[in-house]
């Protein structure tokens, strides 16, 4: 009875046959969040807390080495600021939650809950910054923020979500772009080091820009279905945000001139990333780096043998000493129903602790990445643990790109992008640069431009892969989450 | 001309003559924060946040030790939760911010932005709840929260605030009233160990205790104008949460149960707690172990002479090293300029390196909480420069420790209670438990009762400092932020 229950808990949909419900089960039932009351929120429980908090972690102090400082500013904003800067407010006002009463009286003012925070950040930018001397100005802030989405998925997208925003001013255009690219690459190593994620980074169309912002750069991933997420943003903001706020300096020649920004952002989507990126039939599989529990010990017949839960003691302190972040578990339930707990939560290595490993001063240890299983002694175990974790967090790396480069193709024309679409991939394209190739492509296959190639180099010898007109880009085209 | 500016900028009102003024030139020159664009919002500045990190880091080392583990509930919460528990929304209505729509179009429900979060965490703990297997349920989030006051002071009291909330449920009454007490504890030692800050810990009277709670602890701190802040509370909420929630669970017995459950906050008030309660005439003094700097070095002379560059920068790496957070004041302004800013902010410890000190093999040192100046040798400084930093936070903590106990007045009557209030003292009185003599006492006096007495031993041999009725209670009472 316990045992049949016990495994409808762990049980979830075929990746294969059913990738959203599976999406959604490994979501659910890892433990890794829950759905809010209300539409659309959702609650991130300790487990996918845990991974945020590994990923703040990182991040954060690479934004540090970076130069950057934490700061935090207000979640309302006057209503009015987001109409100052035009593209801003036609992108971002649908879904902007208002805020119109408190108590029983109505707000002289509404106010809106933050959807992004350059208009606020750029108010105060304007009483910090008077002088050649208060640049550059590189602030971060870690905080939640509202836009309202018609349709949301846990991580993916929800009404409510954390991230970070970094806002930089500078006296020059060129090191404003030059930090929204800076910043790509640090994302792009907090995707590569901590994530165990291989991305395509390169800029974005006009039509897939920021609103606000003269040029996006994007960081996507590759999720296992060929599909796009967007995982990381960065957007050179020119002068557009320094005029709306008249954010000004008095520059070393004795003029007046606007600042330039930029500003830049991950948010709890990464875990998303990592879920399906990564993940299997058997439910998640966690990179090392973030992994709340790195590894598992699971002490065989300790009930009937003291030697076995003794060791499993001296163990998990021996693996806690050097750092592993590990974890006993001595419930009493089957070893193949805990095999299953902790696969489906991917936890990296699972550790067996019976009597006859330990007689042979072994212990029985089994890969999350690759299912490998296999003994190692017990002695100088802490160091091999670690070792092994490096291990998986490359094997994993190098999965996740061998299965992305299988997964471009390059296209010429709308049939091949078709079936190159429908067969999973990513659309190595060129294209015309205009909107209505774009929309186009959309409309016949809801696939969106995702990032400039790295590689222009090529692009006059080419025509559109929609109207057959002379190429200007290099672009992925792709499904997109 | 630069120098007059520089004056200025480093300005602030007298601390004897103009406490409130003094709070808000401090707050503003030091860059802890700014206000914001609506009415009773602030911004923290990076300086500000800083320590509010270093806060944070301290605390939930501390919860996680305690068994507790982070997690993220939603800001918004349907409008009906809040009348689920009676108190509770009486408590919190009139401050509470709703939003009613998103983009053009009304929201079906009104939602509130979280000024506290039982009511949604009772909805999800009674989705995860429902054996005795699943208590305790210890959770905590660092969040925002939003209660709409009236008037406001940057820290200590803002409509919107950063804060942690603890949420806890047990299978019994005394498990929950427990860890309401033993958090108690972990906030009395976060005061005392962290901030430096002694503190008055207890129940809390039945007018002060939170909206729906059945009993609140307080931790309040003396600030130098004898006034109370209020720097912590735990709440027993006995099963009032689990009712309104329906949080259930099947106990061993087979019956089922409601829960019973606590919660506990505390805040960025305590940035406002450290500022009053540690500053003086020329500013902040920060606590070393909150402190962004610990020490700063100030090079004398350096423009004339490189040694005196090169060596300030030896010592900068070998402070770092030693895990001492240091910074070097190289600017292009006067010693006397940059020893003001440096005090104004609060560095525990400045370094000053000349050519004479240099020669002589030594630095010359300068403690932010005595203001005594010392020489002590080159060699060996940062071994010397951790054990004053942990010397001077003994010290500040023995200061306020004896400004407090010193600031302490017994009182027996009202008159005695008017003096000790107008004098800048905390009442330790005697209380029949009546409402009325607290309502009375805060028509008359402005003050309130603060928390119980720790040794209610002798309380039956007296009378009520307000009626002349058989005493109850042996109580704080003090005028508070």
């Amino acid at each position: 009875m316990a045992k049949n229950n016990d495994r409808f808990v762990n049980q979830i949909a075929d990746i294969n046959s059913d990738y959203t419900q599976w999406y959604t089960d490994v979501c659910i039932k890892s433990e890794l969040c829950d759905y809010g009351p209300v539409k659309g929120t959702m609650v991130f429980r300790p487990y996918g807390y845990a991974i945020w908090e590994r990923i703040q972690a990182e991040a954060d102090k690479r934004f540090k080495a970076h130069g950057v400082e934490n700061a935090y500013f207000p979640m309302l904003i006057p209503q009015s600021f987001l109409m100052r800067e035009a593209e801003h407010v036609e992108g971002f006002a649908p879904e902007v939650a208002t805020v119109t009463h408190v108590g029983n009286n109505e707000l002289s003012e509404k106010l809106v809950l933050r959807p992004t925070s350059e208009t606020i950040i750029g108010n105060l930018y304007s009483k910090w910054i008077s002088s050649y001397r208060d640049l550059p100005l590189k602030l971060n802030q870690w905080a939640n923020v509202v836009r309202w989405e018609k349709t949301t998925r846990p991580f993916l997208r929800t009404s409510e979500f954390l991230w970070q925003e970094g806002h930089t001013a500078f006296a020059t255009a060129e090191e404003a772009n030059a930090d929204a690219l800076e910043m790509l690459d640090v994302y792009k190593e907090i995707a590569n080091d901590v994530l165990a994620l291989p991305v395509f980074c390169g800029r974005k169309s006009e039509k897939e820009k920021f609103a606000g912002a003269v040029a996006t750069y994007g960081m996507e991933a590759m999720m296992k279905d060929g599909k796009s997420l967007q995982s990381g943003t960065t957007h050179y903001l020119g002068d557009n945000f320094a005029k709306a706020f008249d954010v000004k300096f008095l520059d070393k020649d004795g003029t007046h001139k606007y600042a330039y920004q930029a500003s830049w952002g991950i948010s709890t989507r990464l875990i998303g990333a990592i879920i399906m990126a990564h993940g299997d039939e058997r439910g998640l599989c966690l990179p090392p780096v973030v992994a709340p529990v790195q590894a598992v010990i699971i002490p065989i017949g300790a009930a009937k043998n003291e030697q076995v839960s003794l060791r499993a003691k001296d163990l998990y302190c021996a693996l806690e000493r050097a750092g592993v972040r590990v974890k006993t578990d001595d419930r009493d339930s089957s070893p193949g129903f805990k095999f299953n707990h902790w696969e489906l939560r991917g936890v990296p290595v699972r550790i067996e602790l019976g009597a006859r490993d330990i007689e042979a001063g072994v212990a029985t240890l089994c890969r999350r990445d690759t299912g490998e299983k296999f003994t190692a002694p017990l002695d100088g175990l802490e160091e091999r643990i670690n070792t092994l974790l490096s291990d998986i967090a490359l094997n994993m790396f190098k999965k996740a790109d061998e299965f992305a480069r299988a997964h471009i193709v390059r296209v010429s024309d709308m049939d091949e992008m078709s079936a190159a679409l429908d067969g999973g991939n990513f659309c190595d394209a060129y294209w015309c640069e205009d909107r209505a190739c774009e929309d186009s492509i959309k409309q016949k296959f809801a696939a969106t431009s995702r990032v400039m190639h790295a590689d222009q180099s090529d692009v006059h010898e080419h025509t559109c892969v929609c109207c057959g007109k002379k190429a200007k880009r290099r672009i992925y085209f792709a499904r997109a989450y």
